[in-house]
């Protein structure tokens, strides 16, 4: 079968695009995709070649998440409006910030990361979201949402002031856009004379379906058949203008104009109202209208906002159906789209519990920042619709809205991942823990997260809920305990409750351990001189160390924390009776808990052997097991930092 | 001069209020006021007296602030509001959240707080912001900016869910609309059925001169004659239905929707893009105006965005003209507008560094989110006009902005007060610190700032920063080592790079003592048994405490931190010399560097006696130095510990 005949055969069916031909596609080994190598060679590309294109890297994407897992919803989207930007711009002179960063996979096939695609958010692999380290063609970091107008305007900004050309691109979705850093970012950028273009990316979803006035109004805008018509006239126009300079600039204003004054009665976008010139809405899957539109963006004077349409999942039947269920996935049958390893996590016990709690007490509040599904609330949001609250990804207003709602006599439970909870440091502090109102943080992926890597991490958690008074934070280490640790929460902590819990399910707890609801427990043998003090999952490593140390005839204890915060002062007495003692801490070692706890020891007059093995910096991307063991809070690690005695060489001078 | 001639007086001179007139009321006793004990009373009173009562407000206010400093501009454009809300609506059953809160005093005023206001912002008196501890007409705490419409929308939805038919008013400026916090609120209570209402009190001012497109496009939805001329038709509507029931919601609605086809063209507000019904733009010193449209909030269905123009510093003659002087000040003459005291300050001289190294290097930017003036930035805004961003009250897109400009290869110091960037913990983390950019932190107010007490205190940017990979941080203790750390912070150091100095001036630094550059210094005798760890402002006052100590036949030596962050390891073993240490800390124990270089101590073998005092709760208002001697860290305190030997009692078990 000739490249042409395939090429045809696609061209025919591209608007039913299956994994099936594009498999063949790549069999072929004549792919368009692999004589792609920098983005110069996508200039050389005919308009149908570039269609092409666009599902042979479809296909690649497809493969490559149904391997490692990633987000793929997102990437499907946008590979009409990569190419675009590749086409009509000059990276890495020109840049892209991509905001959130998982829909950059795109961009990575485009700029020499095809043959490595195969690695991404695998350890030692290339990341899920742009890394400056990674490339000269990732302009800035990302990875939590809403940053990119910020970012993309500083470098425009400090282009600007260096006298160079530049021009500088955010790709924001509509759901980044619920987050009030990107209106603080449209706020300053607007009416700027920067060289900056706001690609605003509305596939009408953030993970889940977004939410907001925003989300309504964006809908209005590409519903008004009047705006549309004018729009896709201008569009007309414009490709006629294909590749020509500053002079059709003033043909556009005027039309533009005469749209405005006669069609639209001189309505304006709230995006215009903020100073922006604004372009759309556009399909986003139409790389000539995109290609039209960019170009324009480039004549205009001032900041641009392109409002691109476009379909989450598209060209995957599964994806475009569901694409909440597609947005972060773990590994899949490409086939059937059904995920290849599914079992209960610590999110789902959640779920189960808070939609228990909220069934026999009506003051009971749920709220996330568009993560009901991740964090295991799509239960309560269909059962309890009134007290369900999602805020979009907004997890400051969620935190000030928790304690809004507290004041009021309810009681609020934010569950949140750990890494997005550092964006509400300062609503914790101000607007909850100084007026001790009662919030209930529910702290999911706590500790490390795995493949989604540094940004994603949650070992700050600790740390930063530390500093703050009047919160009191609970590690299960089961999911008996997450129910149990929840409840008391709820109804027997005061001010600022936070339980957190891992990514995943429940590990190895012996079945001797029973856990009684006290702050800590004991588990081994109390009259040994060695002690670990562990707490959350963690546990379970150590209890695995345990037994193995006990088998090689060396007797330890274990000290579980089971409220880590604050500190309780007989569980720092109790360790005071051991010899040397070893903390391990799944979280930052700067102000976590281990710090604290040996302070806390030395205050009090212990005078032997502490040793603390804890994060100390930046964890980069790997599966979880691997993660830990690299850390040393795998069992094997806690077993020989153990038995080396590591305790006692560490203490120098 | 009875009564009725001198509220004729004052009536006829209402156009031109000033000082004298109303010093006069008062000395009678027989003003309006002194019979407002509770809103109760207000509601009895005619229109007449009421426009008099707010006269005689603004002389409460201006006698309060010229005594004991504090908000006036903010506070004296909000009596007429502050009337209205209080005649048309329940409190408390009704809620009133005030954005930042500085611009509460009328409403403590009439409250039943008005014969405590000499007490406000003193220790132990009434705090200059809402405090649901110091009142029940206090609905929710606030101090930072941009929350209001997120708690009050939290506070509405409890009601609602309680099937409580109470009414939740958020008032917020026009700079806070600047914070992205104030955009994910509307974003979320837009649209929603809930009985809430913000009010927008557009002063065109955040604390220096507003700025961003939402500014410039509030000044368009002012300025449009159309749209004035419609929207006063309407109040004139609605003045006739003054007090009349839930039948009028019809007409009005009716209005309106003629007014939007017919002279508007169908063009809506932003606001109303958002979802809210608006109303607008009222004058804010029209008490009639102000409740005639309240009254009509009340009956429309859904939230209602009410724009309100007031004028800063209404009724005093200095502060109209120049509110950014008159926004936070210090106790000042009332004649002549004139502050009691000013000396040199850290700020100025920040801001005298910063100007030099402009001068000399054109990638230095400088950044404040709408503090120009307080963080000593003026001169700057003048002079680098290019290089000089103010992001209005946007602490997360200042960092995330910086760290653009640091990617683009400029120098960005953003200088911001340390309370303030607690909001930006996790822009500091994920977007500068995680890619290593180089942006410099210039931290005014660290430590005790007095008067503004708990929301303000400068107490947690320590221990936050220091959970953060990738942060140095240094702590000069006078104006010359603030330059040189400055320096070193731009020129000598990687990625985060931050320079913490306190409010207010240089305090005593002995003739001996020279800095030299290095991370650490000590002063003092280095063969004595007792070490005193410290830094910053607090060095000042263990200098005394040495010598008192010294005149006593106390050795005592200084391990003074010139970088706090990350600790120098030699700084640790030097310290282990001693026998007794003990570590004076501005800022929070848990998580504070205190902690931190106890532990390294105790990990490299130190096993003799540490004493650590730090700050381990909010901080209540005080003067400084008042704050600092109950907290144990001035000279007398730092004294008594080191002379009782405390670090040896503590030693328990």
């Amino acid at each position: 079968m000739g490249i042409n005949n395939i090429h045809n055969a696609v061209t025919l069916r591209k608007s039913e695009l299956t994994v099936i031909v594009w498999e063949i596609v790549n069999m072929t080994d004549n792919s368009i995709l692999s004589g792609v190598r920098s983005p110069a060679d996508l200039k050389k590309l005919s308009a149908e070649e570039l269609d092409i294109l666009a599902g042979e890297i479809r296909s690649e994407i497809i493969d490559t998440v149904s391997e490692n897992g990633g987000h793929l919803a997102s990437n499907l989207g946008v590979v009409e409006l990569t190419i675009a930007i590749h086409t009509v711009f000059d990276l890495p002179n020109d840049k892209v910030v991509w905001d959130v960063g998982h829909q950059s996979y795109a961009h990575k096939i485009l700029t020499g990361r095809c043959d490595v695609l195969n690695t991404i958010r695998t350890e030692n692999g290339i990341s899920g979201f742009p890394k400056r380290s990674e490339s000269k063609y990732d302009a800035f970091d990302t990875g939590h949402s809403s940053t990119s107008v910020s970012a993309a305007f500083g470098i425009a900004c400090a282009d600007s002031l260096n006298n160079e050309k530049n021009y500088t691109i955010a790709v924001i979705g509509d759901g980044a856009l619920t987050g009030g850093l990107a209106f603080e970012g449209l706020n300053c950028a607007g009416r700027s004379k920067e060289r900056l273009i706001v690609i605003l990316n509305d596939n009408k979803m953030s993970i889940s379906k977004n939410v907001g006035s925003m989300a309504r109004y964006l809908t209005k805008i590409r519903i008004q058949p009047s705006y549309i018509r004018a729009k896709s006239r201008v569009h007309r126009k414009l490709d006629r203008f294909n590749g020509v300079g500053r002079a059709i600039t003033n043909t556009i204003r005027n039309i533009k104009n005469w749209i405005k004054i006669n069609l639209l009665g001189n309505r304006k976008t709230m995006f215009e109202q903020l100073g922006f010139n604004y372009y759309g809405p556009l399909n986003g899957h139409d790389i000539q209208q995109l290609q039209s539109a960019l170009k324009a963006a480039r004549y205009s004077k001032g900041a641009v906002l392109l409002h691109v349409c476009t379909v989450k999942g598209k060209g995957y039947e599964f994806a475009e159906k569901n694409p909440k269920n597609y947005h972060g996935i773990s590994a899949f049958d490409m086939e059937t789209g059904e995920p290849k390893s599914s079992s209960k996590g610590y999110s789902d016990v959640f779920g189960e519990v808070i939609c228990r709690a909220a069934e026999n007490d009506k003051r009971i509040c749920a709220i996330t920042a568009a993560m009901a599904m991740g964090t295991g609330l799509s239960d309560f949001s269909k059962k309890y619709k009134n007290r369900f609250f999602d805020v979009g990804i907004a997890e400051e207003h969620a935190v000030t809205f928790a304690s809004g709602l507290a004041a009021g006599g309810m009681i609020p439970v934010f569950a949140v991942y750990s890494t997005f909870l550092q964006r509400s440091y300062d609503q914790i502090l101000h607007d909850a823990a100084l007026q001790k109102l009662h919030i209930v943080l529910a702290i999911d992926r706590a500790g490390i997260v795995g493949e989604d890597g540094e940004t994603h991490q949650g070992i700050f958690d600790i740390a930063f809920l530390g500093t703050i008074p009047n919160v009191t934070m609970f590690a299960p280490s089961s999911f008996y305990e997450l129910q149990k640790m929840l409840l008391c929460a709820i109804y027997d902590t005061e001010c600022i409750a936070a339980v957190r819990y891992p990514r995943g399910g429940e590990l190895y707890i012996p079945e001797k351990y029973k856990y009684d609801g006290e702050d800590y427990s004991f588990y081994g043998n109390k009259k040994a001189a060695v002690l670990i003090v562990t707490f959350g999952r963690i546990f379970s490593n150590a209890c695995t160390a345990l037994e193995h140390l006990e088998k090689n005839g060396k007797d330890v204890c274990i000290l579980k924390l089971n409220k880590i915060m604050p500190i309780n002062e007989n569980a720092v007495y109790e360790a005071m009776n051991f010899d040397d003692v070893y903390f391990f801490e799944e979280g930052i070692k700067n102000g976590g808990i281990g710090e604290r706890f040996a302070f806390l020891m030395y205050q009090k007059g212990f005078r032997k052997n502490i040793q603390l093995v804890a994060i100390d910096n930046f964890v980069k991307q790997a599966k979880v097991d691997s993660a830990l063991a690299k850390l040393g809070l795998d069992a094997e690690g806690i077993e020989r930092t153990v038995s080396d005695g590591s305790c006692r060489y560490t203490v120098e001078h």
